[in-house]
């Protein structure tokens, strides 16, 4: 059975078009007409799966935003040391962003125009603020340094988590995600320095 | 005495401006009659002073370059174990971004459109090569842990300290330059954990 290749397009396969675009161009800007030259399909076909372009931002962020929430559901961040779980969340951070390469490379490059922009930007502070609160807790617990102040440590190490979107590609030869988040874990709870 | 407001403008205060507008507005998106109005002064007296906007590119990634490569001349740089070197090198390097923030700025957002964005580039990646090299020499003594790859060490600790043009603001309360490359020195070398 052959199907037109319209009728191929689903939410889904119109929502990696639009993100590829977004990271291209920019959010701000990108057209209606650039995503339906990006998509071989007409302005029309779009609108019938969306309301228009905020809807796309909107469900390619919000699927980073899951993604890294959802982290902190997983047993291992919700039980034990504070340390512990704090190495689990970065790890899986950058897990995360390497399986969500596009969708989190376009979260991080959210501006705050729009509504949805500004909606996206308040979940990453809160993401944020959750991780800092955890790294507080490990500090309280004697188990990280204390000379670095938390929201210092926790902005750095975001910068070097976040930094990844920047040269990382999954296509490359080179380290795989677990074997980045590994590198990350080592570098950030050990440091470079041999003991 | 009293000068006209043209005439107190120098190649360096106008290189300022042209900086703040060029990261406000990016390069692409800075016109000479953006820079004009910026710094109040016409057109022609901006051809006074350079040729076009290129230049001022070119004379404000210079002083970030310049201010960079000096680092590698200085004496704990260039004498002793390579790991005490790197540890300079990288207490330096954050010192210079938190000193020459605007420029420093600049210079990571050049993307290669002109010659002169392409030479930045270049000699970028030169400058990375180098402290990258310095990483091997470091691995090479056993100072440093050999389960993390040079290369992607490299780019994680770039990735940490290039991540603090994003929010560091000298004019706010907060850590001070020297402050802020201790804290990246000490997460860089032993990181979070206590031993």
């Amino acid at each position: 059975m052959t199907t037109a290749r319209r009728d191929t397009y689903t939410p889904e396969t119109l929502l990696s078009v639009a993100v590829r675009v977004f990271n291209e161009r920019g959010y701000d800007g990108t057209s209606m007409e650039h995503l339906s030259k990006a998509a071989g399909i007409s302005k029309s076909s779009i609108y019938h799966h969306v309301s228009g372009k905020e809807e796309l931002l909107r469900r390619a962020v919000s699927r980073a935003l899951d993604g890294l929430f959802a982290i902190l559901d997983e047993e291992p961040a919700r039980v034990g040391r504070a340390a512990d779980r704090l190495e689990h969340v970065v790890r899986r951070m950058v897990e995360v962003l390497t399986a969500e390469l596009p969708y989190v490379t376009l979260l991080l490059r959210v501006r705050g125009n729009t509504e949805t922009e500004r909606w996206a930007l308040e979940r990453r502070r809160d993401f944020d603020h959750r991780v800092a609160e955890l790294m507080k807790a490990a500090a309280a617990d004697g188990d990280i340094r204390g000379d670095v102040e938390v929201r210092l440590a926790t902005r750095l190490v975001f910068g070097m988590i976040n930094s990844i979107v920047e040269w990382y590609r999954p296509e490359a030869r080179g380290a795989t995600g677990p074997e980045m988040a590994d590198a990350v874990v080592r570098l950030v709870f050990s440091g470079l320095r041999r003991a």
